[in-house]
């Protein structure tokens, strides 16, 4: 049915005539025409919760940019939200929860998420999948548990999200009950992301680097293996732990098809620790500040040392608000007109 | 001379009756005595500036927590502030520059910061110096040349240090330019630092995993050996380069004694890329946070997996303020307690 099967060919392993290009945060600031359309909304959240709106912003990158696959335009704190725990945006800030997990109470008080809860989710999946009408994949996606109970737990962003390290090591009980419950609410998210026709799932583990090596295991990885593994192989699953770099063997262990890889890690050193499993990453956005000559250098460099094969090329992290357009146009065409 | 030698002699690679403790950012806000103190002076730079102030809280730490080391109690940002470019505090902020360097000029109107420049960070380590009497080491420091660069030109703290990196992408030729005159003043702050009778010296790369692997060898490691280099072994020296877990190898192959490493890096991967180059690190200071049996545990499985020769024992980052200050010492008593 997919016109392109790049990505998914990719991420199954099997032989591509050239390396699929996406990137992440490309349904974003960084197009002016993202800026228009979310100028139409009264705030962040609103935007994400407007089906049109988010399924227009989910395709521009694929006319605009060229990109071998969409990914929905959401959020992954609609998690929570769906929870009982809502949040705000605040500008220049970041996410912002007035009510925050701290007790056995808090975590019996959240519901476990059904994918009817997220309707509106649902509705731009279907919408975008409409209106991609199979001209590329459709990449579904969720926060990693870890991830979205840093947040539940801290309130908000930070460096060292001490308060939800804190949780960890204070109430490693309470900590298991409140991924258990974030892992069976993205379980079902999830579910009802493939009846909506996604092609990919991508499991996003933002803070991943903020845990040391034993307490990524115990309280991040074995939650993302559950929830790959809840998914049955019914479309490929991708893991993106950013800044777990000591786990590139473990996470090739679980039943996931690709692994993220942000760009502190280099492609002989995941490949070694992940054998054959397809790796996706991972240029530093901060080469797309650079001029035409070096973006073009740099990335040939990095596709010659991933490879053809098993490799979907993408950045180490979200593309910065304030990049060109036509610079990270010019990644995605170097990767695309790339002869190896 | 030193009553204690434990740090320099494990910082040499040579035996040692028991492992040397001490901990990043031990002269701070965690213990209550040195907010006394804080508490005489007008604000944060002030602070800094006032040399019986600062070497009273510089020895603080070796009477109240025992550790085996006093580190000079100053901030990393005064060798901007030397060479011209001034900084202010921002209470629960962090450092802010009101002018940032974007051109050549800014660059050449910098001056090469001399240790007189630094002269009050000179007393303060005399009178640490006379103060501690010989009881323990004290340690100097100064940020790695990137570390300084990434704030001068960012101007304040980033997550992801993004303007900084925009400069080293499209300005090579200056970024270099900036570092040599940073590394220049470094060493002249540092042998000052060694003339007023510091034991060791450490380098903090704070900001290095912002860094790709390539880069943070073109515009950091090569920096920080030619500090250590200059240094030519009359202290020994410490190189700890945040998040840069790709680089170990690279670091022991500098002519620096010993090698900090955060808490990502797992004690054998360390002492495989290391050799036998004395590591020192890295227990997750949220690992303070648990009860008393945790930290006991898990300090006593640390120290094992390092083993007692050539390593320091030490947090893998700085001290979190509301740690509390009992569990710091419990943490520092465990370390002294331990038998191999």
């Amino acid at each position: 049915m997919l016109q392109n099967r790049l990505l998914i060919d990719a991420a199954l392993g099997k032989p591509v005539e050239r390396v699929p290009v996406w990137l992440m945060r490309q349904a974003g600031r960084v197009l002016p025409e993202y800026r228009a359309v979310r100028a139409q909304a009264k705030n962040f959240i609103e935007f994400v919760k407007n089906p049109e709106l988010a399924a227009e912003v989910t395709i521009q990158p694929v006319d605009i940019l060229g990109v071998d696959a969409a990914i929905i335009f959401s959020d992954i704190l609609v998690i929570p939200e769906a929870m009982g725990l809502p949040y705000e945006m605040i500008e220049a800030r970041g996410p912002f929860f007035r009510n925050t997990i701290k007790t056995k109470s808090d975590i019996d008080n959240l519901k476990i998420a059904e994918a009817q809860d997220l309707n509106y989710v649902m509705q731009a999946l279907q919408l975008s999948k409409k209106n991609l009408n199979n001209r590329v994949p459709l990449i579904g996606f969720a926060g990693a548990p870890f991830t979205i109970l840093a947040y539940m737990v801290e309130g908000g962003g930070s460096k060292t999200f001490s308060k939800a390290k804190q949780f960890l090591y204070t109430q490693p009980e309470l900590a298991h009950a409140l991924l258990e419950k974030i892992t069976q609410s993205t379980i079902n998210y999830l579910k009802g992301q493939i009846e909506c026709g996604v092609n990919l799932i991508q499991l996003f583990d933002s803070w991943a680097g903020v845990l040391s090596e034993s307490m990524f295991y115990e309280f991040s990885l074995r939650y993302m293996s559950k929830i790959v593994d809840a998914l049955d192989g019914k479309v490929p699953t991708t893991i993106f732990a950013k800044d777990a770099h000591y786990a590139i063997k473990k996470i090739s262990e679980t039943n996931c098809n690709t692994i993220g890889l942000d760009w502190t890690i280099s492609a002989n050193a995941a490949r070694t620790a992940a054998g054959n499993k397809t790796l996706q990453g991972n240029a530093d956005p901060c080469l797309l500040y650079a001029n035409e000559e070096v973006i073009v250098k740099e990335t040939h460099a990095m596709l010659k040392q991933f490879d053809k094969q098993n490799y979907i090329c993408n950045l180490g992290h979200g593309l910065y608000p304030d990049l060109e357009k036509s610079k990270v146009k010019l990644f995605v065409d170097t990767v695309k007109g790339f002869s190896y």
